[in-house]
């Protein structure tokens, strides 16, 4: 049995192949299948109004609580293909469900890769004929098939009490948004209702990947699918699941941190002293998503300044007179004034830490985690399409 | 009498110097006094909630509707600085209102350029001694020693019925935020009550500075001044006004525009097809502020996928099915699919218009300008203070 990945929990099968959709001629889709007793699942899908074919599907098929398979390609988002696109996702369902005798309710489907392009079909069903044939404890393949331009596979395992959850990723979230899309599959043979996975699944994406999505730009395509076979015959806790889903969860969303295009600093911005986390929050993606501010960083360039600026613009109760900034755990501005030594605050590491507390004294806190501007950033996403 | 800027206008005088502000050794002071006989005035500001210490005087000093003067530095925002930076506005300006002959409460006062460091007061103070000698037809003179990176000097005249209106401008509102400051002051021999006066500025800001201001990132020092000496004798009529003043704001908006750092794309974003003209705003602003489409943008990249990932995330009613975008007037989306030959649109020219319709069919518009994200930008903001 495989260790790692979708494939580690049992009641898991995998495969991947090269099914000829990415020009570069690497693996691009992949199917992972639900083997039972039990087909328990959950799934949280992108913000975003203009969803993928793919995306309209799954929200569909998902709706009941049960999905026995997963189907994944890359290098195609099939997002703004119209009805096209959902005659597609309809056309590779259904031959994948006759393949695999199951009904197209029990897919879900996930697609990732340029936007506004037909899926070359041919090439697509051909592909649903190898995967079906490939079946087994292949979770490694099918993480490496789902790449777009990560740069490593992401896969993750975590040990409950009895039960195993896998999971696999691709994409950094929205942090170097030429990726963009950000899909992520779990997998667990614990026993488990929708409902509970539902509640796992949304608890840990929220201090996990949505901490990363600090620019707003949400992609066409971001699907969270947890999916539990119950083979392992145990039935935990909330709390247990919770924290199993929560470990893979945080897992994949700092190896997708450290993955970012582009990015040659890993910023996280904590904000407090504002009057709810709400205001945090607010506060923290304001300054996360702030250009100026992260061409600084990208500089090393202790100007806290900019953080007062950006942060003034943010919807939170504030001070504006008794805003405090520190860099590193240094103090560099004290009062919304500077403090003594703060242009000397050293920012040459990977990793920087930005404290900001904006001075009402309420209890509001709140993390993002964001990244650096970088001329590689622009270099990438000024040549993606063409 | 000077024919350019803030002098153009009868009752006015301007002074310029160089007091050793700025590193460079250029012209950073300048002095914009109104003669009367007339001292009507309105002001907008910054809408950041950390207002550098010239703002807030100035927005206590212009309350009452009126100003006899305007005191400008550049090289120093003087913002940050707390308490010491307040004094150090109420020192210059005691010592300027000495020589005038005028009351403290009289001054509006500007600054602009690196935040968090304190004023050099005795450069400053000499400074005003030089302005106070210097004051005459010198315009042109002002408007070089406001700027900053900015790359030429930015004036405007207008003339309407019997009257005349001069301006002058630095920055390039939050286009391209290393310059970040925004300071505009416009002058009229018009009779024209600080109501008429606000209404015009007002009008004309919403439709020229504030459809530049669209990364959010607003300045803590922006301020645009209107001063009328009622000299010429003319009383114009409100329309009159306000398409004077507009004209004024119009031409210097398009020469911070055109003057830009680090741009090579000038983008016009206009919306519609939704509930509201406020809907249209948020939607035209999102899309503007989108670093994945201004990196397409940069590239010459007719990528309609990135406009439709972005405006799906905008708080305003759309018909997700029915978005269509065009890129110089040709078709690129249609019912939110690609039409035919959008990746064949030539996009390299500097000007490139963007229409998003969002399909509802409702009435709402609206218009940003922006700007592509380059390798300039990044190199200009990472290495600002240091």
């Amino acid at each position: 049995m495989s260790t790692t990945g979708v494939t580690a929990p049992q009641g898991f099968t995998a495969a991947a192949t090269t099914a000829g959709i990415k020009p570069s001629g690497k693996p691009d889709m992949a199917l992972v299948v639900n083997e039972g007793p039990r087909f328990d699942a959950a799934a949280v899908f992108t913000r975003n109004r203009v969803v993928a074919s793919p995306v309209k599907f799954t929200r569909d098929s998902s709706a009941d609580g049960q999905l026995k398979a997963v189907l994944y390609n890359s290098g195609n988002a099939n997002a703004c293909n119209g009805q096209q696109g959902d005659a597609d996702v309809e056309q590779a369902v259904s031959k994948a469900a006759q393949l695999l005798g199951l009904q197209t309710n029990d897919f879900g489907v996930c697609s990732t890769g340029l936007i506004g392009e037909l899926l070359p079909m041919d090439n697509v069903l051909a592909g649903i004929d190898q995967l079906a044939q490939g079946l087994g404890d292949n979770g490694q393949a099918a993480a490496e098939a789902i790449m777009t331009t990560d740069t490593v596979a992401k896969e993750s395992v975590a040990t409950g009490n009895g039960f195993t959850v896998g999971g696999m990723g691709k994409g950094v979230g929205m942090m170097a948004p030429s990726l963009a899309t950000m899909l992520v599959c779990i997998t667990t043979d614990a026993i488990a209702s929708h409902d509970a996975l539902y509640k796992a699944l949304v608890a840990a994406s929220n201090v996990t990947f949505n901490t990363l999505d600090i620019d707003g730009s949400t992609s066409t395509n971001d699907t969270v699918i947890v999916m539990a076979s119950g083979a392992s015959g145990v039935e935990p806790s909330q709390d247990e699941l919770n924290a199993a889903v929560l470990e893979i969860c945080t897992d994949i969303a700092n190896q997708m941190q450290a993955d970012a295009e582009g990015v040659t600093k890993r910023v996280t911005i904590t904000v407090k002293g504002t009057d709810s986390d709400e205001d945090a929050l607010n506060a923290a993606r304001t300054v996360g998503r702030d250009n100026l501010f992260k061409c600084a960083m990208f500089g090393s360039d202790p100007n806290w300044g900019r953080v007062l600026a950006a942060v003034g613009m943010a919807d939170a109760a504030m001070d504006p007179e008794k805003i405090a900034v520190q860099f590193n755990g240094q103090a560099v501005c004290v009062d919304s004034t500077g403090a003594q030594g703060a242009r000397d605050v050293d920012l040459s590491g990977a990793d920087i830490d930005v404290l900001i507390d904006l001075g009402t004294g309420g209890p509001g806190t709140a993390m993002v985690r964001t990244t650096d501007l970088s001329h590689a950033y622009v270099e990438i996403n000024s040549a993606y399409s063409s």
